[in-house]
């Protein structure tokens, strides 16, 4: 029933709002949440919703939101959405595609005149980058209820508090949406990283946004002179995080599953030249869909840095940083995403999101599915982020299968 | 002939000029080339000159020099020395206690009224840390007659320009020695490393200045997020900088020579817990005794990280920074030394200096000799350096060991 030269549309569109008056700089995309750029955009956003059939409101803390009846009025939505809002020198995929996905299913569904036993809801999140004020997800916390009052009482780099920003901040929790009204989220989003490309897949359906652990490591060993101190007397913390390193990376490979880790952050001190390191200081962070299998990772990764330490006489302080839970995608949405997968004639690929999106913080409020859409090179955060126009095709078909399939179900 | 309990004067002594007046910071020592504290510390040394029997002057460098005359008038003289600046924040023994040893070694044969084939002058020198002027071992250079008049054309940080700092600048370079005036070059140096005290020996000669390397390595892989970036599809210039490192540790461990090689400053962007970083700058610096033994083993490094770099698909450039030419100490001098060991019943341990001194500037000038007195821990640059006043002691009757025999030799 449904053409998909829609994704194209959504691509251009994505495109068409990465220059002024929707980005905040005229040198590469940058849309921060409550700018003119925002603001901008969600008028260019609005008349986009309103032409695919869609009434078209701003909740209270911000979003945009089009609403397309279901068969039954004021029935309970599926809401699919992702953010607006970008980071500095921003890709203009981030986010926007998984919106605009959104008004082109919608505009699917109306052109064909087809009505769901539930609304479809697009929604535009406001703040999930925290790309201005210090708090990621912002506004998709407000509606799906967990923003505690004290989250509300931030401010940008300029001073500018969230309350003088354009919000009724009294207001602001009420985007809350009340039990009952939401019957799924759906978010398409860019993968953000190499895996659907490195297996020439299109689209992938996500399991969950992985547990994360992050560790701070610090080694001490004793600083000295590059020239008078001999090798087999040197307690060389440099090359003691060295070989920690290296450890880290064999068993996140070892596991050959979906586990990352990674040391990106490394001081060394007192950083010169002549001088053997005397005080290093590491991050560690490791990230698996399963919380037992990171667990396992991390334990394996504390013992063999302990081993290190000890067996180069050098000390070391391990410091666990955070602490983050899984937030597993809802299996019978997967199943439906792997389904409606399997209809475009593609090969089902499951993954797990190692990044965090709205999607992690909408499950508090309903069931959640996401679907990742190959990106060139992994690339994201950056103006060489690209999604060929045909992939975005192939996502807004998975898309409309799957919400066919989800109206099928809530049908019988 | 000679009591030793000058060597433990000579280790009070540098304590006492370990505070203001003869420091220019009452919180730690801190003695720049002709600051106050510089002066200071001039006058106290003239006066234990003089009290030893010498004849003191101050060279157009203001270098201070105390003259004991040997058995003929106008006789060349033995040169003993070392430096009296210090580095901020520094050890009251690394300079003056080669200065105070010379003056010690004069007090003992003044007071047995016993004169040499040779004069004795005792040379303290003024800027061998460059802890003032962007210029190491400036005043040694004027002595030595290696120094450029473009050299001369420093500030210090405030600006102030050694033309201005209490100099003539116009007779500086007049500090050189007229060719035929010097005998030999003999300092005696705190080890600053930990080769003397693992082997449990006072004091060792020194064979050497070794021949440096040094290069700057920067490792290119491909940023990516750390949650997103599968661990095959990595390209992690850090983890890649890390086998680096321990390859480097590796084959200067192989070595089981005086090669030492060293990674002792490391910068990894863009430096982020979440980013798989991209590039990483590091220096590596390699020192040997023997030339050939350094640049095979730098040969060895550079061949390794290339392949290391291959392996994991990354880019590196090495560019090299510096090379430094060994600066061998005098072979007979090094066999009188040895030979002043065992007569002071210990045993002879050779070692390379790896870290530069006013002897390897003398060595254009003369023949030079190098001692190595053991310091605790082979702490440097740092107030915990500590020698023991017993080892003074020893390296004293080993230096009046060494020029007997060399008086011994000249007077043949």
């Amino acid at each position: 029933m449904c053409e998909t030269v829609g994704g194209a549309r959504a691509v251009a569109r994505c495109e068409y709002l990465a220059v002024p008056p929707y980005s905040d700089t005229a040198d590469g995309l940058y849309r921060a949440y409550l700018t003119p750029a925002y603001t901008a955009a969600q008028g260019k956003l609005s008349e986009w919703m309103a032409a695919a059939g869609m009434q078209v409101r701003r909740d209270p803390a911000a979003n945009l939101i089009g609403r397309y009846d279901g068969t039954v009025a004021d029935a309970p939505a599926l809401l699919i959405g992702s953010h607006l809002d970008s980071v500095r020198d921003a890709g203009c995929y981030d986010g926007p595609l998984g919106i605009l996905l959104g008004v082109e299913a919608v505009a699917a569904f109306a052109a064909a005149g087809q009505r769901l036993p539930f609304a479809i809801e697009v929604i535009a999140f406001g703040d999930e980058e925290g790309s201005r004020f210090p708090a990621a997800m912002l506004t998709s916390r407000a509606v799906a209820g967990t923003l505690t009052p004290e989250a509300l009482d931030v401010a940008d780099a300029q001073g500018v508090a969230l309350a003088d920003a354009g919000v009724d901040i009294g207001r602001y929790r009420d985007a809350a949406r009340a039990p009952g009204t939401t019957v799924a989220y759906l978010e398409a989003h860019i993968e953000q990283g190499p895996v659907l490309e490195a297996e020439a897949l299109p689209v992938g359906t996500v399991t969950g946004i992985a547990a994360q652990l992050r560790y701070g490591v610090t080694v001490i060993g004793t600083a000295g002179h590059a020239g008078t101190c001999a090798m087999p007397l040197r307690r060389d913390a440099l090359a003691g995080a060295a070989e920690m390193i290296l450890a880290v990376e064999a068993i996140a490979r070892a596991a050959a599953s979906d586990l990352v880790a990674t040391v990106g952050q490394l001081t060394a001190l007192p950083g010169a030249a002549n001088v053997v390191a005397g005080n290093v200081a590491f991050t560690v962070d490791i990230r698996a869909g399963d919380v037992h299998r990171r667990d396992a990772a991390a334990d394996d990764i504390v013992d063999r840095i302990v081993a290190i330490a000890d067996a180069r006489k050098i000390n070391c302080r391990i410091d666990l940083v955070h602490d983050l839970p899984p937030s597993p995608c809802d299996p019978k949405l997967m199943d439906l995403l792997d389904a409606a997968t399997a209809d475009a004639g593609l090969p089902v690929r499951r993954l797990v999101s190692g990044a965090g999106h709205d999607a992690m913080v909408m499950a508090a409020l309903c069931p959640t599915a996401m679907m990742f859409i190959r990106c060139r090179g992994g690339i994201s955060h950056n103006p060489a982020e690209h999604v060929a126009p045909a992939d975005a095709d192939v996502a807004l078909a998975v898309m409309l299968g799957f919400i066919e399939r989800l109206g099928a179900a809530h049908a019988d």
